[in-house]
């Protein structure tokens, strides 16, 4: 497949080319109020702007419901439905291109691409949906298994339950933050001496701060109380990926997490990147995902065995004297479980689903220390120390410490289907 | 204290006592819009219609925020905090006293006792709040250290964490549902032999069918993210009371639940009494929870050592021959950490608890068998069979099985602060 071709500059090895259109929540500095638009390029286009200058004028579909732009989150817009995206995705793209069959709409249009095209450096990104529930899932099963050889021992790193189904918890969708917002270390119980018999926790400081690399997925059809979702029905709701940093207290956790599972640990901060790629652009980039040895349940079984994605993952670290080193470099593909089918297992007790939640796939890890998306397992529990450049080293995240997640498919620097970067900064503990 | 005398008929041994006052949201049938209204003896007093008819012209506080009385839920009333809840349950209180300063607000006014006051028998409750995010504790120690000693053993029943924090996790808020609606039984992965060495699961109905009887607590005030609430803050952060029935998946639970905690066990349908009682109402009823022998940490010290409510708990089982058993009794004491304990630990991280945040207690139990809130302890994991009331025997729920949480506070018939019912039918599990 060739490029396609835009009238509008989109820089060569833009994560926002023709191809992508992703969409996410702007505001402005001449309007504070946040809004729907695109990204393409370095710009982004103002759907709201577009809208009430007549850009939708040749797509009849989107027109009874063009109020949907000027909310301040893309719930509105999510809930139209997948046909719905994909013809405004498709229109825009028809928009920009070179050829487009309707020029007069943008490409002759100067005072239209004044008033709807900003750049992406004078924007400011918001939180692109509002977010009911937030569950995450723990579908890389190198990562599961590198906990599982950490924690228990390499015979029985996978629990019995971990190739039957997409194992997966509850998260607290009230910490869900968009790139860029500073993460403050949290406090929280921790337990100085853990061998020890009689087990005292103090409280104090983190001091095992930990990312984990994961992609997380919108919910854009729910489903009702009671009525499970089929695994081609599933298919249907999910409206687009996004990049998600689900920041973890590791010794938190290792206390607090018997036996209900993690809380405290990750419910201080999960971050996400801010442009929602849309299902639809990520078509093309479907491969499979890991082999699975285990007999999986009828109910879990796709018709399409290429049901997850190839995109390549990248995990920045840049400490406070401004170095930057790239600690992991690994694939979507790394996932024994795709979105649908965490879905489908999500719903089948009835539980339902809504517009606007967020599952997010677990740590995406490959085979080798390089490719591993949580300092946990590249320090191997903070044993290893992490080699940065300019000679520093780390265990865990130190104050003043910038994580960077990028992710992106293709390979052709002009149809790049990009995610952008999902950023955090590490503030100091509050005092306590 | 003798109980306060109402010009207004409030049959004795009414929940709805002029004592209570507790918020929720109905419909009737000559308005389906939902809205806020209090319960008073066998009534509702529709506060949209009562504020419509300048019921609160004596109440300066509220008149600048009356329209929180138009909305479908209470999240706008809670936000007001808990002074102007405090104010506005007195007023309420003043209006219906025999000796009301206010007689013509609604004592001597026929025409809007008749727009306003409405029979309980004629009004559809709905869900109180919007709830953002719900989390479930598991401060009842009795049940913890029963589920210990089913799943692991009587000397290592309670994990090292147990009396140090208030353990927990977080749950799925769209599945929250209000007394009334049907529970159908879920399907979802279960082991037939967990016994075997290769462990193989089907997809099932759920043959495990269990209750959890809890307290659930909303929260009227939230906390920025990154800044915890401390003990003293948190009680300004308790906006009231609901009884909870925990339904839970038994033989889902075990199969999926390590290593993240419950899941799916636990997903498809929380019930929760319709009627908010303020934590106003319930001071009365402060007493000391469980001794925790352990050293608290000092962000969970408490100054007041009653911070649990003494409310008297119910469960009735009535099978569909129509035949009810009462199979549990037990009190609102039987807590180790009270409800102010759980959000400070909750937000210890700085996670952001929002208004309309819904908290779980826990499983509350009492020491015999007659005192245990679940069947799994009742039945002992499903060994001893429950008696009831013409025969039948349960180890778990069935289908047409209807259960009936009750609780109360007080002994006087004509002072009672209750919380009327959490009823919930069990229907068959959907076909697959």
């Amino acid at each position: 497949m060739s490029p396609l071709r835009s009238w509008f500059a989109i820089p060569r090895g833009s994560h926002f080319s023709l191809h992508n259109i992703p969409f996410g929540i702007i505001s402005t500095p001449s309007s504070s109020t946040p809004r729907v638009a695109v990204a393409i390029g370095d710009h982004a286009l103002d759907l709201e702007a577009f809208a009430a200058g007549n850009g939708f004028s040749a797509l009849s579909t989107i027109q009874p419901s063009q109020s949907v732009f000027s909310q301040p989150t893309l719930n509105a817009f999510a809930a139209l439905g997948r046909p719905v995206h994909s013809a405004v995705r498709k229109y825009i793209q028809s928009i920009f291109r070179e050829d487009t069959p309707h020029p007069d709409v943008l490409k002759n249009n100067t005072e239209l691409q004044q008033k709807a095209l900003v750049a992406l450096k004078d924007v400011r990104m918001h939180l692109p949906m509002q977010i009911g529930d937030y569950t995450d899932f723990y579908a890389g099963m190198n990562h599961a298994y590198n906990c599982g050889c950490l924690f228990r021992d390499p015979k029985n790193a996978l629990q019995p339950n971990y190739k039957h189904m997409p194992v997966g918890y509850h998260g607290r969708a009230s910490s869900v933050v968009v790139s860029g917002t500073p993460v403050r270390r949290p406090n929280g119980q921790i337990l100085p001496n853990p061998a020890a018999e009689k087990k005292t926790p103090i409280l104090s400081p983190c001091k095992k701060m930990d990312i984990e690399l994961e992609l997380g997925a919108f919910v854009c059809k729910g489903n009702k109380q009671g009525e499970p979702l089929s695994i081609d029905q599933a298919e249907e709701s999910l409206f687009g990926i996004v990049l998600l940093n689900d920041w973890s207290a590791r010794d938190v956790q290792a206390w607090e997490y018997v036996p209900l599972g993690p809380f405290n640990a990750k419910n201080f901060a999960t971050s996400i990147s801010p442009w929602v790629v849309l299902a639809d652009a990520l078509e093309p980039f479907r491969t499979e995902g890991m082999e699975n040895d285990a007999e999986v349940l009828p109910y879990l079984k796709e018709k399409n065995p290429k049901s997850v994605f190839d995109i390549q993952l990248q995990v920045d670290l840049k400490t406070k004297t401004g170095e930057s080193t790239t600690i992991c470099k690994t694939s979507g593909r790394h996932l024994l479980w795709s979105f649908p089918q965490m879905m489908t297992h999500h719903t089948i007790t009835g539980c339902p689903l809504q517009v606007g939640d967020l599952l997010g796939s677990g740590t995406i890890s490959g085979t080798t220390a390089s490719e591993y998306g949580s300092l946990l397992e590249q320090s191997q529990g903070g044993k290893n120390a992490i080699k940065l450049s300019g000679g520093a080293e780390r265990y865990f995240l130190e104050d003043g410490d910038e994580i960077t997640i990028t992710g992106v498919c293709g390979s052709d620097e002009d149809a790049l289907v990009g995610f952008g970067k999902v950023v955090g900064k590490i503030e100091p503990a509050l005092e306590i």
